[in-house]
């Protein structure tokens, strides 16, 4: 039998607010998408402007994260052509996201749960998820 | 040229906040989905316990809610066997959804998107997102 | 070698109007979708207020009229629970509408596209589909 | 509560006979969508000749031009291999167009539906769809 660390959510609550602070502060009105470790949507809101395209896109970039333990960037790395995981991005139905935006959650070692968010650059999605996750850390402390 | 008026990230908060504590009341954690006139998600959240199936579940009762401008057991209802829309339930892919609670959010009669409700039996999940709805009401007044 | 008879866009324009007039006269603003002999889409508008749930139902009526050469009503009442189509309703991943609204067109006696309506109740939608048809006829004559 | 600008169906059948007639006039039947701005389908045509595979496409690049409030030859741009976005044209189950021919229909600085064509080079259904839109402009003027 196993025990799981999973982000509640109260915790996504910090997650979201964090995010939708850094991303009021840059302008740019965000999809922002919370998962637990499982890969499951916990919580999710698009702020006013936020793109109906990145509704799928920032769950996707957090189910990606929470579920493969991994940064969707690293994947963009890994995936480009001739790369070893090239071809990767049209996987489970193109839900393998890998572009940049999609964080694991990460305490104490274990991954807890995700957060993905899309309608800004990919760089713009991944300081905003940061602000996220930075915004958690610093309630944990 | 038509204008459109269309809930914000704001009225989905409220939205939310009356479901989420009319769930609290009964002791049946849910999930709880805010889409816009379109059908397109706002905002979402799984309270902690919330059935993971429920998820796509409490997605689509608003999508159809909001969608169809209909409560979806009305849609229950009419889709019974021998009833005239008899078959609609696996209708666009299964996301029109016929089980209570999905309730269109109505404002000088027009729908402004929707609220669906999923966790609970679908009298519950009816009266969760009616909370919902009495709360927005409330806060527009 | 098969020759087929098939609708041409200009016939599909026959079509919706003679339905969108329908539609006027009833007072419910449609979807209406015209698919070819082959299922596929040749056309399509939704009326100012249609419902977006009916976008694709309305597509899937057409597309299970023409494909099965079959009004989709018909599908309803062979597909109730005892009947020998029961369960039809969820094949093709819901494609395969059994809620009126859906008519074959035929021409000699041969299935050369179909009409597919819906945003009123299914009475309506196989009214306004009818009277696409008419009017297609009328032209032919 | 926010106050959205959307087409209507006799701005989609501007956008659509501006589209059309520059198809003829290049000799290239076209598959040819109209979105809302949230990225709903508002009306269709497939002349005769337009390719069957294009349906899907053609919907799907207005979706996505309508929705991300963005070119479809601009993510072509920023998705190629070692690009910021390499990756997204699988995203949302290969709804997300990267190819040419789809344009958001701007007003006012708004984004207020899509356009978007296929059945011919990228250069030709970008040319068709911008003369949809520029039919559209010149009736708004």
């Amino acid at each position: 039998m196993m025990t799981i660390k999973r982000l509640d959510l109260g915790d996504a609550g910090v997650l979201l607010a964090g995010a939708r602070a850094r991303a009021a502060e840059i302008g740019v009105p965000m999809c922002i998408a919370i998962t637990d470790e499982g890969g499951n949507l916990v919580a999710f809101e698009r702020m006013d402007g936020g793109k109906v395209t990145s509704i799928t896109i920032a769950i996707d970039k957090s189910f990606t994260a929470s579920g493969a333990k991994k940064a969707t960037h690293e994947y963009g790395e890994v995936s480009q052509p001739g790369a070893p995981v090239y071809g990767i991005a049209s996987a489970i139905g193109g839900r393998l996201m890998v572009v940049g935006g999609g964080l694991p959650v990460v305490v104490d070692g274990d991954v807890v749960g995700g957060i993905g968010v899309s309608s800004g650059t990919p760089a713009q999605d991944r300081d905003v998820a940061q602000a996220g996750i930075d915004a958690f850390l610093a309630a944990q402390a």
